[in-house]
């Protein structure tokens, strides 16, 4: 499926500010970008950088200005369908690829350390990590309300736990916060949502079950095929859509992505729940 | 029933302090105390004062040593026992005594006001505010764990909600919030406990219902017609057991409560479950 | 000095909902209230209450509507020039008139048993009460930013020492949250203000000082002689200028306070720096 | 300067459990491992791996067991004086190598994005970065009491600021978050210490100046030049002692770091301060 997706941030710069963006479709092997822009208002050179597989933008503005960079791309999505059964059987921790194992840590928005007792509460009794990340999933969405500026950046999960209520980087906090209190590895995830409704960013969250990352979005606001990735971390905190070193405030933002082909919601039926990995 | 209640706190004091002791049993209408006296080992002067019904000893030490207070009492206690059904009927907020309204307020350990979309949530269900409050008294029990040491002075709802464990104070705080968060008035209650187990002073919390205090005992350790109450207060910041004002440790403490009659725990039984009001 | 208070307040109400209001200038032997109306735009009634010297007021409105409150009054406002050296002199905790001691006990947004030791370090070194209460005064101006907007009303004291930024309400909660660290009785004030610039309520807080409460306020944004005291409260959850209780939103206020008499702002000079109690 | 390293933890395991341990000398340009070794008193395979430059031991206990681990190395440390007017000069952010970003970001324990305006009225009078940190080391040292037993590892920098008491991994947390508040990377050291007092592992933290990581410690507790890194990472939360997953318990450690050169402590002197990088 390919998806055009467009951004389009302003700025108002009061100080010599360094930013670092990220805004850019991934690339990954399932994910190919088919061509992209990026435009800036005023002549300023930007560098592209790649850490641990996301992409960055940095770019300098030394002295007061106003700003606007939009970036165009057309990408080409796959994801597997995975059957839910071949995620039931647990891969012992000990097993894992080392690269996983900073995501069982907790992290800025994610105490997973505090919330162990109420994961074990709350989710311990199912049998298997596929079947407690679904119910996470479930519970989040049964427990909080999405309520847009109930929360700011500062926002945890665990605040989110007590006040119930957030946006979708809050929801996928939560969901990481009480997997990684299971025991069971878990990232954010940023990107670009189909029928998102608001002209934003999307956020949600993988969980590592059965040596992949199955996605799961708690918010349950836009269908699950129709997403494209940006990057995936441990927290909101480490791939913020935008960093700025300076005296500086974000005064527009505009977020879209659109299809020409004939798009299908994915629905999971009848008994054989299924699940996604990009 | 007549209680005997013994207490012993030990100080070491290091610099010039103030103390505020908040340990003798209440005066009420349902609590006689028939004999009581206070001893300290080294001759200083308490002074005794009573402020909104909650009796406090005053002492001041005016250079280092180390003593221990004694307090020992026999009281006599009655207790209501109340038809639940004579709960079930709401009395309109509008109407309550202009004594109570502040126990619907937030207090230092008891965010009411950050819990208001999770009580609402569980607890939002039950059709009459007896329910509601049975229901959360359940809740804590099921979901926090008792773990002495858990926790400390500085602990509150806010963190009890997230953590899931604590201690009898923490228990009692949390049920103080639910309920406020649901507009029911609720209370902290210290006092001693027979048959504790622990030779500390115990905790629980009195909800507002039919124009009357139901007191309910989240930790269900103690026969909830075993207490003998110290003092009401908006939470243990208002009613602590010890407040001192100087460098001071506390070294030691013992509680007791004995009684030379036949104890029969109360339990509510059959459909007509009860409730207790001192 | 007479000032004539006006405030407004209108709510959108979706669900039946008790309010209690808190927006009547007190009375007391230093404010003498010369008139006063209170209105509303529908026919409801509301009851007046008085609780621990704090004037309230009740109304329960029972179906959806849309109303406006409208207080309007006349006060006649004394305050009283004290001689700082007055104040140098510590009265000992143990000689304090008993209403006192719950103002050392720390309370839902001052939380001064966390505050001790930062207390002690920044403040420990002045030689009397007086003093630290000013350098605490002086510390708050100087280290928090004024920003409208910047906290909402569950922000404490423990948040603005960290955050560094507040309205007036975050102002008087630290200022009374390091008072009551350092053993000093300490109480919130809210009022209406002359030159407050915002059409607002305001806050600041009193310390107990030689047998006598004295006004401070780290914001410096009004001149002190030109408050009128609405209510003291242990902090503003227990004075809060609304509550209401059911499904209500508060969608416009506006608050003033003039004069006709000519107003001098009250300047402290020279050597002679004087406090000033109502 | 050769140091002979030594750790012993010994861990009581209830159900199986998966260890994740962080205790060995990190190999670097200035650390060359001249021998080590790793004794488990029960035959179990432990298995070595490196991530983003941090040796990490993984090692699963099936079954209820008691066992020790014991660390033993002998490290030869080179570190560099650098004198501090060649680290007055301050690098543009936009310059950094791609991999110090990350530690621009706040994290778990860190929350550097809420400490901003404290940092800068604090620190932000100090002309160059090394005078902030340095400033920050300074004021860490004098305003947070190390008191052991204090703090638990669920404690973080915002706690910190508030409580101002804590041990070496606050004192480092503080050190980082006020470090990349005011945009300097900064990052967490965990290591042996000569001259520690204590059986225990140290912390610290290095800043990002001038091109280089500088060591710097709150602490001040032993001689900059006696310690030898175990592992940088963003917090504790990537680079614990130990991590476990299962229900276990650490029953004993100890540690220590002795050497049988001639050891100097490091001391700046006069004018010509100096800092030290590893």
């Amino acid at each position: 499926m390919n998806f055009n997706l467009f951004s389009e941030l302003s700025y108002e710069v009061y100080s010599p500010t360094t930013f670092v963006f990220n805004i850019q479709a991934a690339r990954s092997a399932s994910q190919k970008i088919l061509k992209e822009s990026l435009l800036i208002t005023i002549p300023l050179s930007t560098e592209e950088f790649e850490l641990d597989e996301v992409r960055f933008i940095k770019l300098h503005v030394d002295k007061p200005m106003f700003f606007t960079l939009t970036y165009n791309a057309e990408v080409e999505v796959d994801y597997k369908i995975i059957d839910e059964s071949s995620l039931f059987q647990s891969i012992p921790l000990i097993n894992f690829d080392k690269k996983i194992y900073p995501y069982l840590f907790p992290s800025r928005h994610c105490q997973s350390d505090k919330l162990e007792k109420l994961a074990l509460k709350e989710f311990g009794k199912y049998s298997n990590e596929y079947s407690k990340v679904s119910a996470i999933t479930d519970w989040i969405f049964n427990n909080i309300d999405y309520i847009s500026g109930s929360t700011d950046a500062g926002t945890s999960a665990y605040d989110t736990v007590v006040q119930r209520q957030g946006v979708c980087k809050d929801f996928a906090h939560l969901g990481i916060a009480l997997c990684r209190a299971l025991n069971i590895p878990a990232r954010y995830f940023t990107g670009y949502a189909y029928q998102l409704g608001t002209p934003d960013f999307h956020a949600c969250f993988e969980a590592y079950l059965g040596n992949q990352w199955i996605i799961f979005d708690p918010t349950k606001m836009v269908p699950i095929n129709g997403l494209v990735k940006i990057a995936n971390g441990k927290d909101a905190a480490e791939v913020a859509v935008g960093n700025f070193f300076g005296n500086t405030i974000c005064t527009y933002m505009n977020v879209q992505s659109t299809t020409s082909g004939n798009f299908i919601p994915y629905k999971s039926e009848g008994n054989v729940i299924q699940a996604i990995s990009y």
